[in-house]
């Protein structure tokens, strides 16, 4: 199967109906197209849609390939001053930008990013440019924490390891304590975002959000997690699942890039050739810590 | 410490600034005053105030005594045709129609409750008096079962027990499948409102909630369960923790049951004069299946 | 220009790809077909696609004709119960459903609603079945305001005409604290529906909303009116325009009426054959206080 | 009467219960103390609550006094870094806050200011900040849209005056056409805050608004005008009432000034002491253009 789904181009050819593009176009490429007339669809949740056909997800073949069929409407325009690998990191940028938008995050409100990789990361300046007060990242590496703050946290957090043996609610509950009290987050923040899929994030995200509080979850790791549903009932939180993008994030996203507000060329830390596709993928098998967006460029560059 | 908060009474004396209430009038009471002060309470969301001062909850004594002081404004006065018994359900009709509210429940809506004690029975009611177009009980007792029937549910089911070894998700996955298949459901419930707190159930209202649903969490049980996070991201759920009584919901439930749309007398298995209160608690230890609610009566009646 | 846009029918083919339904289905015709493309329409907000094809709008004929062309998400099978005259009243009622969701109606909410023609009053219906607690009907003609009560109005009012020389705002509030003394409403109403377009009753329904309270604008009549804004300002209230129907108002529609909630044949006081169709829109033009649906069966019936 | 409510000052005494402030504390008074006991305090909309004692509304007296009473928690300590005009200050900020609130403006969200007065400017700088792609303010006074520019509008738009004879609303529609051409928003802005209470304004706010779109009414200025209400029914635009500040505004208000994302000093156009309160009103009665914000000074600076 082919993979890929980030990705950006030019358009080679448009259908008969087309009027929005024209062949020399240089798109962001959506990589999801839904069914458009089932229930999710019209009522504008159209990224749930169960007859999505998404690119690289298994019957249907992804972008990574010299020529691909989309929609015209899922093919965003992009300005002149954006480049082509700019426009491939719109699909990042617009994922960060649908976590926000699922949490509903509004101006002023505090909020705790767990997990510090792209997604995270993006997540941190998306919700400074939606205004929230005050940005804490969290995560165990501390290069990602460094690169948090120049996306704008507005501070960072090593959690401590849980002591051999410690039940890991107990130690949830106080790392929890500590960021309230380091970051004067009072009985917590307005909205945690859990970027990680790590489970101890995922535990820690509970605590760590204030009575009545929206948690987004995500970050995809474990199937199952030991999940203190208790609180979340006690202190009337509200959780949130988010994947993919929702109606307007690549708009967003361009926006946000094109207009300087977010610069995401300082995330790809690795570049291919469309021939050494393979190398790249063995390098983000490898999973370290250095690495972060691995660009393949195509031919038309 | 003194128990109750499920209460209602008569109204003996008055504050000098009241003029609501009189002596002599028979109220309801809401048993939680939250501080008014908190941004929580001025948000909108005083059930969730961190200085709550709630009945039987310590260091505050509970409303099982002859005299309780309640702030004026959260004794609601009940109409002549409702007796005290009544006047004391409006409690657990609250919790339900808290419940429904949190889901944001809209009228048309295919709703799946779990559990069918008081609570997830009455939720069913008030989820039908919502408008719901199909109300689904879910419950391993079948006498409970039964019951929800009469309380307007249009269907119920009883889960199959896991086989010896199964995976718990799996089985989950299995029964949430038969439940959408038998009552047409689709890809699953609008809503889901869990009032079991058992984490089977908890499993399976992941699983028998379709793409983009919200899911209440109302029951406690365990205090961690094993939970499927990640069919949470990917099927963009929100889940909702319910606490107690949101702004609004005293009045509603006195209109339900006073208007003769939610009968509580036929939840009331066992009565008890207030002398005997502890053979009461007593009862409620053992955990019979067939016993709901027990009322204790006191001086006044 | 062929007229018509409230029609049902029976499937005479289908296209290739269609499987939702196949010749000899009968169903109801939901007469408008967004461009499915735009952002309202990937948004959530088909209804206001301003590419939309709405039969009977120029230059797009109506549906009062033997054959129609519809897309065949938009036509939805109607269960056997349910007769071709009823499928064609799922129109209006969606029409109601609509402003009831865009009133955001919450159960045990007091509601008004100006005006007591067919979409007023089923206005009444749907809000009653959404749960409201108190639903007053308003109205100048006393067989409406009957009719009215038929259909679940806990109470109706026939506003006085103002006196000669009176001030138009002045009487308006006077008008709005008899309503609101005469049913108990309190400050106002928490929601207020205008389905009557009359310039007196816009008038009214700002004054007779309590603060913080809905207005939905539903009728329409002069396109321009004298309006009290500055109540809106500091009565905190929120005004929305409902127009046609939202996603997912045909199914509903379609449940009330075949489950025996809503009773349409009641309002159809008259029928004529699709030959009288000029005579049905004769008598339409007449504006009659008696005459209220006015339905035209085709061949197949 | 006395009067004042935009005011701040330095706490001389406190009641035996309070903990959040202390003599000497420097202080933001949000000017209004509701009930905090009925339905609409309870649920999360204490600003119009009908028994609000607002400073300089009869018959409460003002807080233009040496002395001025007022509840602990609506009392807001500034930083050290703020000054007691700035904290003065926040309340003409709040309002703002509160209008961008009220339209629930989103990140992204195009948005069309009319007027630009010091609430209007202050609108538009704080659409900014909370995200909004593009704010355009409108305004028949040039010196006041150079201040919009400075204050974060991405564009400024002067109306042309309509000819004599001319409809008000073919007018309005012409208006809001140029203003859509030249600053690229399609069919319409996201959101538009009428901020200027004058008659054409409001209509063009109807006009230059997209379908779907939210209004949000805060100008007052004549009581009643002359409303294209049908275009509000068929466009499915929301217009909401803004009066006051919503919970949270203040300490939103003071991050906002105090971090320097708002420069408040700018809009002080002129200063008096005390002593000269009278001229003080005077200079504001004369209305000039030129007179933005007048502060008068207590003794305590």
């Amino acid at each position: 199967m082919v993979l890929g789904h980030e990705s950006s181009g030019v358009v080679a050819e448009v259908g008969s109906k087309v009027t929005s593009l024209k062949p020399g176009d240089r798109v962001a490429m959506e990589p999801g197209v839904p069914c458009r007339r089932c229930d999710l669809c019209k009522g504008g949740k159209y990224h749930l849609c169960t007859q999505m056909v998404f690119a690289a997800t298994p019957p249907w073949d992804g972008t990574l390939a010299k020529y691909y069929v989309n929609a015209a409407d899922f093919c965003y325009k992009v300005p002149d001053t954006m480049d082509l690998e700019e426009a491939a990191m719109v699909e990042p940028v617009s994922v960060a930008v649908a976590i926000n938008k699922t949490a509903d995050l509004r101006a002023q409100q505090t909020v705790v990013v767990l997990g510090c990789g792209p997604i995270g990361i993006l997540s941190q300046a998306v919700a400074k440019l939606f205004g929230a007060r005050k940005v804490i990242g969290i995560d165990v590496v501390p290069s990602r924490l460094a690169l948090a703050k120049q996306y704008g946290a507005d501070g960072t957090f090593h959690p401590p390891r849980a002591e051999a043996g410690a039940d890991p609610m107990a130690h949830a509950e106080k790392v929890a304590a500590q960021i309230k009290a380091e970051f004067g987050l009072g009985d917590g923040a307005d909205v945690v975002l859990e970027c990680s899929g790590a489970e101890p994030c995922i535990q820690l995200g509970v605590y760590v959000a204030k009575p009545g509080a929206t948690i987004v979850q995500a970050g995809m790791g474990k199937e199952v997690v030991a999940f203190p549903v208790t609180a979340v009932c006690t202190q009337g939180l509200t959780i949130k699942g988010s994947i993919r993008y929702l109606n307007g994030c690549y708009p967003a996203a361009i926006d946000l890039i094109s207009s300087g507000k977010i610069n995401v060329k300082k995330l790809v830390t690795n570049r291919y050739k469309f021939e050494e596709a393979e190398e790249a993928f063995e390098l983000v098998r490898q999973a370290r810590q250095d690495v972060f967006k691995v660009m393949i460029a195509g031919v038309q560059e």
